[in-house]
């Protein structure tokens, strides 16, 4: 109830700029008709700020889709690396999977949870193209995006700081490199790392292109 | 000329909605000479909006120069790092400083970059405070944020991945704990790295704080 009161108010709102402002133009818009439609939608559909914010909506949801498809491929890329090598001693055999560094599982959950957030996120972003001056859900998706960005950009910095240890070692702590025997591992979460941090870059967009939006209000 | 031609606008709308919704309510505060100050003043001070968007300022302001204090003495506690063993053989002596791992190096200088931003950030914070109802300022602030949040992150989180294999080790990897020699080392910085996960924290405040006073105009 509150929150259509406060749209209510909002979209009378518009309707005084729109009227005081364009004393002295020509009003191009302001056809009865259309505006009785307008009106009857519940925003002014035919205004640049609706267009622009609707537009940015159609854009959002398309850049949660790609996100969502990089978070997938880093977290099963992750996930399924199994590289078993073909020698073995009497005790165990040596193979290269992402629970035996926690860093790997802590990357494998967080893309996980990130994935979740962006399909329950989708309605959301379909409310801002259907409703483009609603302030509601640009608010909650701008704070929960960038809440998204931040845990997926853990992940990935974890992650790529182990991948580049595994790579180069190191040779003040005495910790040698690991890619020579595990390239395949190495290899797929080395990629994996690189996805996590394109849907963290994605996440980032996701939260400017809120904020523009917020901007054209 | 744009934003002053928009506040203005803005601030016209404020008044529109107070008398609007002010028909048949007692008008407590509309006595002329407040009116008249408050339209001097360039915003309606009187106003519930933006009495709490100025509060929320001052939140900003004060949980800036916190996270400031946490990104100073993250970068410094690791920057000056500096434990010499002992012992040393032949060829070199056992030394560990931040720059003979390269996650380390990078975590000081992107908790320098994110110090330097705060700072550079707190003009604009002031100006939130002053003039509670602009949008601009906070839309700024809000996407630098939710970056320098992300940056904080992924300095905090790849050194945290560090620190971790420094304590723990990894069997798997045959990769030692290097804690039990180089104790002092292994404590600061991991005191560096909570202090940089503090400052994250703090940063995603700062978003949420900016999203909720974005809602309260």
């Amino acid at each position: 109830m509150m929150k259509h009161a406060e749209d209510q108010q909002y979209s009378s709102l518009e309707v005084e700029a729109e009227t005081s402002n364009s004393k002295g133009k020509t009003p191009i818009m302001e056809t009865p008709f259309i505006g009785k439609v307008a009106r009857e939608a519940g925003h002014d559909a035919g205004r640049g700020g609706a267009a622009v914010s609707r537009g940015i909506g159609i854009i959002d949801f398309v850049t949660r889709l790609i996100t969502l498809a990089a978070l997938l491929a880093a977290t099963i890329a992750m996930g399924t690396t199994n590289q078993t090598l073909p020698f073995f001693t009497q005790f165990f055999q040596f193979q290269a999977r992402y629970y035996d560094l926690p860093t790997f599982t802590y990357f494998v959950i967080a893309n996980a949870i990130a994935a979740t957030y962006v399909v329950l996120s989708m309605p959301f972003s379909i409310v801002t193209i259907v409703r483009p001056l609603a302030k509601a859900p640009r608010l909650v998706l701008i704070t929960l995006d960038a809440i998204a960005a931040t845990l997926t950009t853990s992940a990935a910095a974890a992650a790529a700081a182990i991948v580049y240890l595994a790579h180069k070692g190191n040779t003040n702590t005495n910790w040698v490199a690991i890619c020579q025997q595990f390239g395949n591992f190495c290899q797929r979460s080395s990629g994996a790392v690189v996805g996590s941090f394109i849907a963290a870059a994605l996440f980032m967009l996701l939260v400017i292109l809120s904020a523009v939006s917020l901007k054209t209000h």
